[in-house]
């Protein structure tokens, strides 16, 4: 094998055997940068290119590269796994394959930026996470497909396992889409300034209170009418109340933790 | 308004236009169906057009239907979104619009199918939620952008709101492409044999055991001697055992969740 492989030139896998694309307009030093090691790289941007993640690509507000890992595949059929040792079912990625587009990747981003590997072992991603991995230099992504990964390859270069959620996917892209989008949208300049606030609501460790628009009534169902009243101190009054209530109803976790930073007892039953 | 809103023709704004586009070859009568509610149709079927659950959908396996929310907006300018009630910053999606979007939805899909809103604000996502969807006749997802969506659609249709974890994302199409996934890969005949027995393993409540294959020894890095001894026992007690270490060390909420449910007391210092 060589450092650098190249395509077979045959038609139905021509587009997985570039080894890297870039979304965007070339290499962008010192600009937050998204890697993805994939055997899909036809699925990024994906959601990333629309709306408002889209446009800062566009913008130059970070940027995007898929590494195409068949590219770096074993002989004739670029072969990415293989047979579990000890026997068992599925496949397992080799440590050579994965190792050599990880070689290839890192060479072109800032070596403080962690690489991440989406599995069900990893830690939950959290939007702790998103804000660390927003104010580093980007981060590399893997993604794997059914198949497990050599425990080596997670050794050697230090690679954190990071989980979506405690379900299973059939591939890392999605996963490795959410993780982008989280962390984007936390760049400067990514967001507008309203939607930043929403963000802040979230990171004070309450569920949002229920909103209400026009029209003032529909189906029967009136907005309630103190959001009508325009008694600004009684509406924040009842919204920060009603986000208390549905914090503490559906998720006694995080209901415990804001009431510990808040100095509240969490079973204290306000006139709510 | 009239019940079939017409797009205007207008080139920038006509791919919102469509009410609705099925990915596929027409409806399907009783094959498990995705719909989904959203600003950005053309986020689909994106990943969930590829590798298995795209030929799965190839396959009619179970079908994918995009229903666009702009073409359901107030006047001219197809509005969604107002200011919200009480005052605040952001945009809340109106009942009137998503309402009209949902009725017409709902009409071409079973009514046993629920009606899901991907929020922060709601059920924590998981694998036993995805069994129960798949079991179903399917779903219809509602994706947000931003804006947060009028209380008063939530309770008349009595939607339930579904969270893909603790962060913030620009909007609900990447995760709800992570439910579609979860859900569609656990449909009868969607994965082969040998991925299904992954799945088995997650379900059983442990994280997985290291994997290794070939090479032998990669970077100074041997495979565990055991592996390579053909002692299937002993292999299957050492994968055990390390599949119970990683889960204590790494997520003690489901270590403690699986000791319950296996009669283990789990602070007990078994040889591992």
């Amino acid at each position: 094998m060589t450092d650098t492989p190249r395509s077979h030139g045959k038609k139905s896998i021509s587009a997985s055997l570039k080894p890297r694309e870039l979304m965007g307009s070339g290499d962008l030093h010192g600009v937050w940068k998204a890697q993805v090691v994939t055997l899909f790289p036809e699925a990024f941007p994906g959601t990333l290119g629309l709306s408002l993640t889209g446009r800062a690509l566009k913008d130059r507000l970070w940027q995007l590269e898929t590494v195409a890992l068949r590219a770096f595949g074993e002989g004739r059929h670029r072969n990415v796994d293989d047979t579990p040792a000890g026997g068992g079912a599925g496949m397992v990625l080799r440590p050579d394959v994965m190792g050599r587009a990880l070689d290839d990747a890192r060479s072109r981003i800032a070596p403080g930026a962690p690489i991440l590997y989406l599995s069900p072992r990893g830690k939950p991603f959290d939007q702790a996470m998103a804000r660390r991995l927003a104010e580093g230099p980007g981060m590399t992504l893997i993604c794997g497909r059914f198949e497990g990964m050599d425990e080596r390859v997670l050794d050697h270069y230090g690679i954190q396992e990071v989980s979506l959620g405690d379900f299973v996917l059939t591939g890392g892209e999605i996963a490795a889409q959410a993780l982008i989008d989280a962390s984007v949208r936390l760049i400067p300049r990514v967001l507008g300034n309203h939607e930043s606030v929403e963000e802040e609501s979230f990171s004070h460790g309450l569920l949002e209170h229920p909103q209400y628009t026009k029209p003032p009534v529909w189906n029967g169902r009136a907005i309630p009418e103190i959001l009508l009243s325009g008694h600004h101190a009684k509406i924040t009054d009842w919204q920060r109340s009603q986000a208390e209530r549905l914090t503490k109803e559906r998720r006694p976790d995080l209901w415990r933790a804001w009431c510990a930073a808040h100095g509240r007892d969490p079973e204290e039953d306000r006139e709510l």
